[in-house]
């Protein structure tokens, strides 16, 4: 059994690791177009590298889509172009009607596809990340990456049910910490900073303490969570929700985006400074799709 | 001492209680087109009553104004239009730039304005409640207030301080109740909601507990917080942050407004029904202001 990796980033690599982890599984990667660290990545998980995605589509059993959000239907597109026939999960951070979308491109060449959602870090621990799969082959996807660290779970039958599970999830863990952004923004703008961090200790709800850390602790995956907000956004609107939660979570991480490959966590006068910069245009975010 | 209380609802009450509590201030407050309940809230408090507004101006060295926040312009219209003269107290939950238009409105008069802002529930037990005051006057006003179980903390000279403070506060405590319902109403309607609730527990996050219990308890006062949330939106803006996630909050509890006056806690499952519920108009929530 062949498992083909598209890609081994942070998060890509340890659910490769866990498939690796039953003996006969065998994970393929393409170097090409990929970085060094990605390269180093894999070659220390002892994947192998099969040059590109045609050689990948070519060899692959079943392949894992592991990569960011805006980048889920082009990966998609390209595996269908080479003819793919085998079985494709996707397992990214997109709303249940891309994850449909993402269907339909696949199933147009005999494409089985089944439809994931991660919650949780790197799979390196036990007890830590979920892989959640729904469609109807989704336990034949559970039967190959439910080991090692990864716990995979079958929600259903239906496309859609897994990403709508990752996005309500995410919905609260990272819309949460935007607006926790925003709310120190706004209050550094106003010049109630320092009152509003006594009034949260006063109060005793751990904000003061939270607050801060979280907002600083975001800086560095701000510019990764960006197209993921969108996605939440239009998962809401789907719902007949309103997405304005997320759209404003997305300008919030974009705005954060600039601390991207810092190596050094900045100081919260530097997020706040640059949260409440004077930004370059004033039009309003509009969600994926929209 | 007389100080006017405009009004004595569930949170005005207790201020003019802990007021009360100092020997030399009488609370004064006028009658005319208020509830029963109002009405027996006061009587309760031996407030003393001068029937209407006209003579609650005349006679008031103090007057404090507990309202909900699309009425605070008003009061302060018709105050000033009672040609007072002394120290007014605005103490709801509106943008420091309506703080600051509100004091225009009275200045002209001569009235000396104070900006204030209450974080916490009605203020019956020490150490749960603060009046946050800024202004030229807000010393006047503490000595005033701080009694009782009602802490007042003068934060400067600015008018905006204190509803800045109150603006910024309650952005996480309502904002985030809100994002919770937006989740559940998402979860349950795109049938994911016993794994929401599944995932959140497996997680240990407290969401499976929290959310649920949340988001029922807020159902009856949801009325109340839609214009407190587009306050907010209004605020984040005027920062320069995006006033989309209390934009989306003022929606969620207009949604919830036809709980008001229920006598007891809806199940979750009701309340979930309503949040889906086919909406009237797809128009966009606007922020208050826009």
């Amino acid at each position: 059994m062949k498992i083909g990796l598209i890609h081994p980033g942070l998060m890509g690599v340890s659910i490769g690791a866990a498939a690796q982890s039953h003996s006969d599984v065998e994970v393929i990667w393409a170097s090409e177009g990929r970085s060094r660290e990605t390269r180093e990545r894999a070659a220390k998980q002892g994947f192998t590298d099969v040059g590109n995605l045609a050689e990948l589509v070519l060899l692959s059993d079943l392949i894992v889509s592991v990569c960011p959000p805006h980048a889920a239907e082009h990966v998609a597109e390209q595996v269908a172009q080479f003819k793919f026939s085998g079985l494709y999960v996707d397992a990214n951070a997109i709303s249940p009607q891309r994850s449909v979308d993402i269907e339909s491109i696949l199933s147009e060449q005999g494409v089985q596809y089944v439809d994931g959602g991660i919650i949780g870090p790197p799979a390196w621990s036990p007890g830590t990340t979920w892989l959640h799969l729904s469609g109807s082959q989704a336990q034949n996807v559970e039967e190959f990456l439910s080991h090692g660290d990864l716990q995979c779970n079958v929600l259903g039958e239906k496309i859609g049910q897994a990403s709508s599970l990752k996005m309500c999830y995410a919905a609260f863990t990272k819309g949460s910490t935007a607006l926790l952004c925003a709310i120190l923004g706004t209050a550094e703008k106003l010049e109630v900073r320092d009152a509003l961090i006594e009034q949260w200790s006063a109060s005793g709800n751990g904000l003061d303490q939270r607050a801060p850390r979280d907002v600083c602790n975001v800086t560095q995956k701000a510019w990764r969570f960006v197209g993921e907000m969108e996605e939440i956004s239009e998962t809401f609107r789907l719902a007949g929700l309103p997405g304005g939660f997320h759209e404003a979570a997305a300008e919030i991480y974009r705005r954060m985006s600039e601390f991207k490959g810092q190596k050094a966590l900045p100081e919260l006068d530097d997020v706040l400074s640059t949260l409440i910069a004077e930004q370059e245009e004033a039009v309003p975010v509009r969600a994926a799709g929209e």
